[in-house]
């Protein structure tokens, strides 16, 4: 049963699966269009967070269609904005401009979907060393000591991944980490498109299902911000949101009176954000889509899942340009960090 | 709208979208299980081939769950049959054993999903410059001329595909080609399991949508032996076919008199090969999926395409697991072509 | 025996080879220094091409040490020299604006020192099919069309790589072609520090002694722009030329009558271009090099290949950094291509 | 100065530089030949270590050219001697069959020539987890856990590698770690033909001229296995050889009394072994190659280096063959690690 709750990485998604619990006015939260990304800040306090499982903290989530559109141009503002928020939050969690940084890549390296963090470590500039053995070589005005790492999986590794950042960090002593990882996300909408950063800690490899130890300030005693995208989506969730699809495209071109043959308008030609009011009501629901039309989010994954997954067919999918995505990806996150680390770099 | 038309790369869904025209039993078919592998020969005349819009030609089909399973005994004897398979259309089509076969690998080697082609060259065992250069060195019982290429992909070389190929194939005059393909499925099923072996040829990029020159017996003048396999699946594709598995299961629980709560059955724990038997009658199925639930597949992927599509959502997908499903596929196509092709090779 | 004789890929290691035969002033060269580059240019006429063994034509050499010492400022500045230079070779060879391009990325694309002519393909801007399927997506004005092929190599495809290039030019009637290839070097100076490009044509694995094919004017009946980079030197090359050195650095020493500890003078510390001047007279050489330090180039290296070869040891090597010097080489080559052939790109 | 001493991280090559220092007569020493593979085992006590700048331990070293002969069946054989060889090391130490062990592969995965440690760990057969987390999955009587890590290079961490290294240890808690590393050689000859194995322990890193933190039993704790393969040599290396080579080559002749032209005889055209007995005496060295022919190889390393080292010209190279090469090592070594540590692996 706990297999197929609605299990999310990005709290956006956690919020609308608990609509019904917690109202988006009861929370401090801040939406702000910039540069055509789509940016929202909230913050979870402890009492919200145990409602919908997730740690408190604050949670921001750069929403952008740059990686799937190729848009280069578009690329070069969001590495700008990640640089932006990362400063937020190590502002927030009193973090200097002097301090030392460790920039943790999760993820395995030879699963292109799963590599975002390996490839972020390739790419950021990494300086403790050269403070420690080459001090000249190095101005502490524009930059500050950062080191990097990429622990592995426990696929690969046989261990933990959070016992061998905790203990690297025990000796090392930074004095806040950044995460980077890939996520899974519950909605196709949110692949590749959606950056979250939050200073909540996370969880290595919670996003597939594993209960691993946490990485947090609570369990690490210095800041932890963590750089999450979602590069995987699941064939149920594919299915349950392209029936809620459906049934709100429906919905909303009833509304707007198109003419419809048989179940089929004209078709919406442009992009629509649908939103709970192009829900139907119930007899045209039941109509449309049975009784399955009217079941919950839950319930309807439930059963999809109860059909997919004894056929072997509940897999994990990435879209077809998974490795320009990941180069675009990993790029601009390992820039965003190196801008918001180092004052003076280009 | 011809956009959307039922396209598939593989014949035994071409059968199955047109069951209301062709019967199976009109065909030359047979089924055999062998070493685990369900394999599946087809020959389908002009006249068949014109209804369903597939050339004329005998299409072999072979099942297998390894792939995905990794396998790797299995994974052995697939590589086996690829070559039975290899040899037993070559010899339909009067090859002889001392015959020069040139391999072609088509597809994007910097697009791991599309890459199945060109990761085949680089392990096909070449043979035609040492026959030319330095005879002595190969003995002509055991081994026969053989050469490769990896055309590359329009969108890389600006050239239609079949025209570098027909254009070296000219010069070079091979007396039989072998092509390989990553392809698109039309059903999560058949993604990584569905290896197609046939003689009727192919059009290169056809898969996802591109009508670009044929390579076939007509065009060339000489026997084109063709293996695909789907690497790939678009969300419209996942969410019908669901749809259809869903209203089946529940179809299949119904018949066998499973308490059911709400919607859902206790589940049917072990994989069933669900069949046309399980949909239930009408009313249920309107009860279950109202009006939707009655359309044609046709009709439903019509639906689901004109509400993904204007929201981007429409993408191509492909297991997350995709770099070694790639390694694997590749090694037992080319390990197949190679026990084909040169009698002693290990 | 000619298998050790001095076979070069770059016109300037010829000249230098036959200095005896040809001198410079007999030439039309050029040399002139443009942003930290040297710019050599050579007209070889059919006389003298046959007394080097060269095909006639102009051959530009930019030589530069900004791969060797990652400076990225200075790459960019290369790769707008070899789009002038590219330039200047087409319209010496009448090639007009809209004339048609192919672009021919010879080597082996698993082979890092020899791939970077698949490189550069995978980054060239390649607009043939553009121009003729969607003819309302390019500006005829600021671009032309241009394709694209990485042939491979014969070890692989078992054919002749000429063969495959000729085949398809015929297919596609281009204009003109550009063909990329990684060389090897006779200096281990001139490992990723010499870029040649010329009009001379070339021989697609000349380079590593194998006689094929020539893909030139003469053969192809279209001007051939040739971009050839060292990438590798063998053993015997590295030795003897750094016995040369050794003698010349001596020399040097002498000449400029530093006080030398036993054969070793205080060392030059800084970079010293050594000429044929530094070479002390011949009584000094024997003293210190004995009758090695007097043969000529040519007969040292018949005696080091006849010593390293039967021991396995005449390897061609590659600097460990190759990785990163394919990059940014195959990056400055392709970037020199599109700058030269389209007007209007960035 | 001491930048050019005679530095290498291969036992054997440290006692040949020593020549004179400690004779083999004096070391626990035996030498077999082993299905083609020269196996040689040198102990080195404290004193010896001291005099020849190593640590203490047991050095076995096997020799073979299949890596560059492509000899996959002499491969085969390799991996089980590693196998054997690991055991008596572990045995020596007192570790049982079912102590825990950790993998360690040293290197950079993006540097090929430097990538076999990673390259190993990724091919590794990792247990602990399962022993874990899964003990129902594993056979407690043919395997043992076993983890792995590949903590990267300081270059892209900023942390010396030994740190992370130890920290990990600390909290994992091995009984026995085993550290892959690629190497440097002073010989060309024994560019990825010699394995070394010891117990003695290393300094990541020092073979390219970097001072780090030992991992060792004395600072660890616990018993230190290290395989090491030269993948790289440098140019002074390169022609300091050569030089050598050919003046035995030439004694070797001499004596042999084969007619000579000039200087170079008809050739060896077999491989030959030269000792120190092939060294012509000092008349005729001196008048083959002067004053450069008498010195010792520390003085001619430090001549070269003093002309190439301003030039840039003294690199680290790797046969052009790299990427094949890595693969074959990096297979053969994990095969033999797996091999070593769980007795019922295939």
């Amino acid at each position: 049963m706990d297999k197929i709750k609605v299990r999310t990485d990005l709290i956006i998604e956690s919020l609308e699966a608990s609509g019904d619990t917690i109202h988006m006015n009861e929370l401090q939260h801040t939406e702000e269009l910039v540069h055509g990304m789509k940016i929202n800040q909230v913050i979870i306090n402890d009492e919200h967070g145990r409602e919908i499982g997730k740690r408190a903290g604050t949670y921001v989530t750069i929403d952008t269609s740059a990686v799937n559109d190729h848009d280069h141009e578009q690329l070069l503002k969001i590495q700008k904005q990640i640089a932006i928020e990362i400063d937020k939050l190590l502002t927030k969690n009193q973090i200097t401009e002097d301090s030392v940084g460790m920039i943790v890549g999760l993820g395995n390296d030879n699963v292109t979907p799963d590599s975002l963090g390996p490839n972020v470590i390739e790419q950021v500039f990494v300086t403790k060393h050269l403070f420690e053995l080459h001090p000249e070589s190095i101005d502490p005005k524009g930059f500050r000591p950062v080191c990097a790492m990429a622990p592995g999986v426990m696929g690969m590794t046989g261990i933990e991944t959070a016992e061998i950042i905790d203990s690297v960090i025990d000796r090392i002593k930074p004095d806040f980490v950044i995460v980077v990882d890939a996520l899974a996300a519950k909605s196709i909408k949110r692949v590749n498109t959606t950056i979250q950063l939050s200073d909540a800690g996370i969880n290595p490899g919670s996003g597939v299902g594993n209960k691993r130890k946490e990485l947090s300030k609570a369990t690490l005693d210095i800041p932890v911000v963590t750089i999450g995208i979602p590069t995987v989506v699941d064939a149920v969730t594919i299915t349950s949101e392209t029936i809620d699809m459906i049934i709100k495209h429906i919905g909303h071109s009833l509304k707007n009176n198109r003419p419809s043959n048989r179940l089929v308008t004209s078709a919406t030609p442009n992009k629509v954000d649908f939103s709970e009011q192009d829900v139907p009501d119930e007899n045209v629901v039941r109509d449309l889509f049975g009784n399955i039309g009217l079941m919950s989010v839950e319930e309807k994954e439930r059963l999809i899942f109860e059909v997919l997954t004894p056929q072997g067919l509940n897999m994990m999918v990435t879209p077809k340009e998974v490795d320009t995505n990941i180069v675009d990806l990993s790029h601009i996150v390992a820039r965003g960090i190196n801008l918001a680390l180092h004052k003076n770099i280009n």
